[in-house]
């Protein structure tokens, strides 16, 4: 299952913001049950953050909600910024017909 | 180069989106110099599309806006949904901390 989660956040936050990502990723989320990995993204205009995630199930992602390691975190994130979080599966996958030039 | 387009859709609509995304990108997008990768995926409570695509560069992905070929399907989409396309940078990539049990 892949969370795809949208963060928009004012510009001059958008560091603190990754930093914050980074850190909870590393001391909380990794280690909780059925995470896979986490892909940090900023965007070039300085406008959103993306994390977009792999869990084992819809099930596991539920449970690291009500998981006290992860809650200090969330809240820390929801004061820097809104977010969408969104639940998703991959439908299809395609590459570049050649090389890509 | 990573573009995160997220489109909103009528859940009835969902799937013939998702139809629609693969076809131009297997016909037109994967032709296009500077394309690497699409995923695309479907939310799980059917409001919601997004296409996870790597580009060589900013310059790539700016030109295939213009590409009379991209035109098409870029108009059908957005007869359909409403999308948001934003691009981002990877800052950091993190795997789960041991077996994910």
């Amino acid at each position: 299952m892949t969370l795809i989660n949208v963060f928009t956040v004012e510009p001059s936050r958008q560091q603190q913001l990754v930093d914050l990502l980074i850190h909870a990723t590393e001391t909380a989320m990794r280690h909780v049950p059925g995470f896979i990995s986490a892909n940090i993204h900023r965007s070039l205009d300085g406008k959103k953050v993306v994390n977009y995630a792999q869990w084992r199930s819809v099930e596991d992602f539920e449970a690291m909600q009500k998981n006290p390691a992860a809650k200090p975190h969330m809240e820390q994130a929801a004061a820097l910024a809104e977010f969408e979080p969104g639940l998703y599966e991959v439908v299809d996958t395609q590459f570049a017909a050649g090389p890509n030039v």
